[in-house]
């Protein structure tokens, strides 16, 4: 029996798991070569993460220890098991400045593109809570916020200029093998990949050829949950 | 006398240096606490490098050794000078990210805003020259491409956003300290510095304070030529 477990967040199907953060974990966990059970939860089931002592998937437990923020699991992951792979092999500050690219640029394009297809996926018990809190975060209704993707996929390419140039010197962010930088900028692509039908990426795209790279690791990780081939 | 020469281009006068590519040379060598001279050529001066093989500034001359590509400049640094304080500390992995994101990203929005300037601070015997090699890429009249500059700087609060973040952690990118990845993005803010007006950040942007502790470094060099306090 495995001691790490790893609460994630799931859709109204348990295997449907699409939280970009959770998966961060999940990609982390197969680096390190880590053996883990795995409990999907909705939204509408935080209690059984109570004794983390906050409300946010992911969290992590090994043991006596209890870890939650997937950066933060990152870095302990790092520190417990020293002698596997690194997931920061050479340090963590541009990996920081790879997570802001992701989170100040990446997300915000593609939130419009997936978030009724998220609303659509998750149990019925947890649509009003979705509903609520994002509208609120937005200031608009979801089908307003869901009316800007036109716009957005239209820059998405243009804003994958970056990632899309290094992946094309190297197979990976840092090189030939994968760290905690490219399952950082993967996140939001499994996000989209567990609920959304829209092609993202175009068939020539050396981004599509990095994400499927990536996907197709560890025993095709990307590929194992319930989610569509876009 | 120092054995280090710097061939870099200059603006009608010889102390508007405005090159990005050049300014992160001049970057690096601070870093490196290396002492050099500087020759500022016009693009109509390019016999003068011509010794380099090739017509692109910046070019370095290191003795016998002549580097040009600024990359490949901060590479021949470091190598040549390995107990100076290093240009890559953390490997080029991911510096080679923040780099495509300056390219990819950065210079596309600052182009329009700044083009004009350029061309009315260039020497006026490079002006046929450069208008008719950027209309050429471009696709249009210089005036036209300027033209996308209200737009353009409308985009370029939010696109910086992964630095701002990163830049409200620490210092620099990497850390308590400068590196090359800092010099990679202040390049652009070099360019626009030496010709253009513009107030690109507003007061309280920890992007631009950022900018200023790199204007202020060695011995305040980002402030030490011919250019605009914006």
């Amino acid at each position: 029996m495995s001691k790490i477990e790893l609460f994630e967040l799931c859709g109204a199907e348990r295997d449907r798991v699409f939280s970009p953060y959770c998966w961060i974990v999940r990609y982390a966990l197969a680096h390190k070569g880590l053996d883990y059970t795995t409990t999907p939860i909705t939204f509408s089931e935080k209690e059984k993460i109570a004794f983390s002592g906050q409300k946010l998937v992911p969290v992590l437990k090994d043991g006596e220890q209890t870890i939650s923020d997937s950066w933060d699991i990152l870095h302990y992951l790092d520190k417990a098991y020293p002698d596997a792979p690194a997931l920061f092999p050479n340090g963590d500050a541009l990996a920081r400045f790879v997570k802001h690219w992701a989170e100040g640029t990446l997300y915000g394009l593609l939130a419009p593109i997936v978030i009724m297809d998220i609303y659509n996926h998750i149990a019925p018990e947890d649509k009003a809570y979705f509903r609520q809190t994002r509208e609120a975060r937005f200031g608009m209704t979801l089908e307003e916020f869901a009316a800007k993707a036109e716009t957005t996929k239209a820059q998405l390419g243009g804003a994958l200029e970056p990632l899309r140039r290094r992946v094309k010197e190297s197979a990976f962010l840092e090189g030939d093998a994968p760290t905690a930088a490219d399952f950082i900028v993967l996140g939001p692509f499994l996000w989209a990949r567990g609920v959304c039908e829209v092609k993202l990426l175009s068939d020539d795209d050396p981004v599509r050829a990095w994400r499927q790279r990536l996907f197709d690791a560890y025993q095709g990780l990307g590929l194992s949950t319930l989610g569509y081939a876009a």
